[in-house]
């Protein structure tokens, strides 16, 4: 291991050439701050309910050691009543049909939910900030409001919805992962906060995500790192670290992540749930705190989590559909959601990258590409393999893309507390050419380069009458925490802007049948970056880790990939998150 | 005259601060470059058909003193017989109609327009190439399609359609007014040049365009000025500047023209025919050939010109739904055109801008608000006088975005020939900031402060149920040849990403009646630019010179603009431009 481990730290720091990280940290001026992080800790950990906390069975540390499966363990050490998970285990649409049928009522729900989520802070530090109090007022209210009504207040009424902590929050902190932001009050909600609101949905929890908001992994100044629910000895993916946890142990109905470079889609697939990446600015991510204001070459998005391809839809439909967004923000597409029925099997053409030539897969990962392509031929789709071109020079575009300013925006954001910079914050902080500052003639060949990629890919898509491409979403399971370098199979989507959605298969990891074949070990690797990403996964450390893959389409068909992932997800492969 | 020329050249050059002009114009290597301007003249003047050449009652040059109106001419003149003038005095669909139904041939009306457009061209300067033959073989082939098949080839069958020399044509030189550019022969049809030819529209002339694109006039290195066709002394304006003319002339039945600045609306309305700039990605740039090749803070889009509203919804939505810009051009939106009825006028709120607080519209210009407006409140419209907030932000903002790349673009393009710059290309250079190249950060800024300025105009319409903006299109009816100064009221819908109709008022400026009235001369004014401006109103120089206005929407709502449009033009001011 510790040959091992020497191995990784030189391997990465030989990765780390274009950034000095000077102008970063100061131990000095970060001293004025370690108050107030404490402070913002003690009021998490005073936000637990005494009838929410968890007496676990073992020291954390062992259960750590144990690769405790927490849902599993949720289950079995029967830490919620069965009214607690009947009503917990029910998609959003159920949980609002039985709100407006009169069988529970919004309170009920939130209780149930609040319980749950609370719990699932505990075994993964999935909480930025808990505040039960004022949700649970929240949900009286519906409940008043129905009374009263005699009808619900909108399609969310009483839904849970865990939230990024990066968006706006009214009269709340939102750091986004910077310390420097810690006296950071929102003045209202973000407009995704507010729609939602609107929509009837209560809220109750503020999800983790690491500095920078730039990893797939959760590490920050604020709290320890958020844990996978189904191994807590693995990351819980990122940037929305919090949003993948609660979501999969069942603590929030639906989840809001943000995805620049995978961040929905990392966090859902490594924690086991389903996550949409959608086409850019089909969701408003006006009053959201992020160092990208104004970048245009390859913006963020936001998108939801779930644990049914079904409220995935219901999620997108009701926001978009009466909640307007372009009503409140002008970048907001004035595009409704189609109604797009599930497609037949036979009807479609997927292309599949088993590999994206820049990072080799591991033994899971493969194995979930192999049981799904499978199924799918079974059912009559017609799968064609694909290499994709220029995945390279996408993701060096890409990179360049996040780092162009020269990181000029986030050492900002860094050196105004001067904290201690993470692992992995030093490693986004490379990307691309580091601290080199382009010229916007520089910045824009970066987009003439990724449009020609886009019409590279749509050119193939309409040419071969491809209608999804499926991959892998990254090329391990769920990584030991901070150990996750390379994400060239998510950042792909983003720069293309496929919507893409992050789906469970319904396989875990397998430490018996997942291994390295012994051709496997004769590999050459084709860079460090893979030599780095591949040493990493030993499969004795991986396990029950969710197995997921990645569903993208052409651009602005957001409904046709959650259709098919449907078609996919619930009557192929036949995945039920909901237990 | 010449008291009044020197103050102009004083006030021009006072403004004219933020550019050196250094590394542009070089006299020696533009010599090579003159013999290939000559040759691509003689071509242009040898394509001119012996039959379609125009005997000018006296020398042209008079005819510019007289400030004839050209369209007057041709019908009192003659020069097209009655068969000519009712084909090319048909909408487009009207055309297609009749072709559909045996009455006409695509030849038929491809001599018609072709004979038209040769005309305009004589009295107006506004083809840069002409290539009858070849039209005409694609109308024949056209026909022999139609023959065989019994059925048009699609729903712009025989439809003669103009091109602004921009978007590149497969196999002819595509320079987009830099003199550098004259050896690029595009390899490819535009996508969008593509689309028309696939749904059959037939070409035979490409039209005129400034130096760098960036002028609302027509000045470069490879033909004297565009005029307006109803008053030859006057501008018809740019940069779609051919455009404009030869639409309005009758030579076309649809243009396409560009627009990042005014370029589609200002040709229109100093022409005399109507202009849609669609919001942003509407219909596919691809294939053009600009300086703004991956610049995304205020992107150029293509839009039609027309001598009716209705084509305007024609092509857009044949060009759309039919066209399938997305399945070529991933950067265009998956977005249909929606079939939105006519409002009824008691419906619409209307918010009019009377004067930006930049620069006081002329005579003739407030005089068509006054008129369009009590006709639209005698029709039942509902007006709200509207100040329009942060003008000048929006002017300025707008305005560094043109050049934040330090116009390093425009000198990489200009220098490559050191073709002499235009009176206007310095103008342009030196918007912003000129030469100076700002950083990433700094363009990032400029694109918050443009979104901030979006959900401000959104915001107030939303609030104030507001449909629609009226306004002026620019601060005067068409300037002479090279006084444009100004594009304030144009640009403010560029920022906005606002689709933005510019439409006909039916009026037409009077000496007589425009003048400045007595409060006018006691006016303090309110900068130098506005001063420079309203000097160049003389009523006696803008004889018959069209008065056209501008109805702008929320983003995305061309469809809703362009219903608007039918009800205001045809119903409500009952403009009739096909004589």
């Amino acid at each position: 291991m510790t040959d091992h481990k020497s191995i990784e730290d030189a391997l990465f720091e030989s990765l780390l050439t274009k950034e000095t990280f000077e102008g970063y940290e100061d131990p000095e001026k970060f001293k004025q701050y370690i108050p107030k992080i404490e402070q913002y800790k003690k009021e998490l950990q005073d936000a637990i309910l005494d009838e929410y906390k968890v007496d676990f069975p073992k020291p954390i540390d062992e259960l750590v050691e144990e690769q405790l499966d927490a849902v599993d363990y949720l289950y079995k050490a029967k830490l919620l009543t069965p009214e607690e998970i009947k009503i917990t285990d029910s998609s959003a649409s159920e949980i609002v049909q039985n709100i407006a049928e009169g069988r529970w009522t919004a309170v009920q729900v939130f209780k149930a939910f609040a319980h749950r989520g609370t719990i699932a802070h505990q075994f993964t530090n999935c909480a930025h900030q808990l505040f039960v109090d004022e949700g649970l007022k929240q949900a009286q209210k519906l409940d008043d409001y129905q009374k009263k009504n005699g009808k619900l207040i909108g399609p969310l009424h009483g839904v849970p919805i865990s939230l990024k902590e990066q968006s706006g929050y009214k009269g709340k902190i939102t750091h986004a992962g910077y310390v420097g932001l810690i006296d950071n009050i929102s003045p209202k909600h973000s407009v995704t906060t507010q729609i939602l609101s609107d929509l009837g949905a209560v809220f109750y929890i503020r999800t983790t995500q690491p500095q920078t908001l730039m990893h797939l992994c959760s590490g920050n100044n604020f709290s320890e790192k958020t844990k996978c629910p189904f191994n807590i000895a693995l990351s819980s993916g990122g940037s929305s670290s919090g949003e993948g946890a609660v979501v999969s142990f069942g603590g929030s109905a639906i989840g809001i992540g943000s995805d620049i470079g995978g961040s929905v889609r990392s966090p859902a697939a490594f924690s086991g749930c389903h996550g949409l990446r959608p086409t850019t600015r089909r969701l408003s991510t006006l009053g959201g705190v992020s160092s990208g204001a104004g970048q245009e070459s390859v913006p963020a998005v936001y998108g939801p989590l779930t644990r049914t391809i079904g409220d995935i839809d219901y999620m997108m439909k009701t926001y978009i559909n009466e909640g307007h967004p372009w009503d409140y923000d002008a970048w907001s597409f004035y595009m409704p959601w189609r109604e797009v029925p599930k497609p037949q099997a036979t009807d479609l053409t997927i292309a599949v990258i088993r590999d994206d030539e820049l990072v080799r897969p591991s033994p899971p990962i493969r194995r979930g590409v192999d049981t799904v392509v499978k199924k799918l031929k079974e059912a009559g789709v017609d799968i064609i393999e694909f290499t994709p071109p220029n995945t390279e020079l996408a993701y060096e575009t890409v990179n360049k893309m996040y780092c162009c300013d020269g990181n000029e925006k986030q050492r900002e954001l860094l050196a105004k507390s001067g904290e201690p910079l993470q692992k992995l914050t030093k490693w986004s902080l490379n990307y691309g050419e580091g601290a080199r500052n382009y010229s916007i003639q520089e910045n824009r060949k970066l987009n003439t380069i990724r449009d020609a990629l886009r019409n590279e890919y749509n050119d193939f898509m309409v040419q071969n009458k491809v209608d999804f491409i499926l991959s892998p979403v990254y090329n391990n399971v769920a990584p030991r925490p901070g150990q996750v370098y390379n994400w060239s199979y998510t950042t792909l989507f983003n720069i293309l802007d496929f919507p893409t959605l992050a789906f469970q298969t319904g396989l875990k990891q397998d430490p018996e049948i997942d291994v390295w074949t012994e051709e496997d070990q004769k590999y050459n690797f084709r860079s460090k970056l893979e030599q780095l990403e591949n040493n990493n996964y030993k499969p004795e450390n991986f396990k029950h880790a969710p197995i997921a893959l990645q569903l993208s389409g052409r651009r602005y068909r957001d409904e046709e990939v959650v259709a098919a992932g449907k078609l996919i997800v619930d009557d192929i492969l036949k995945v039920n998150l909901l237990h």
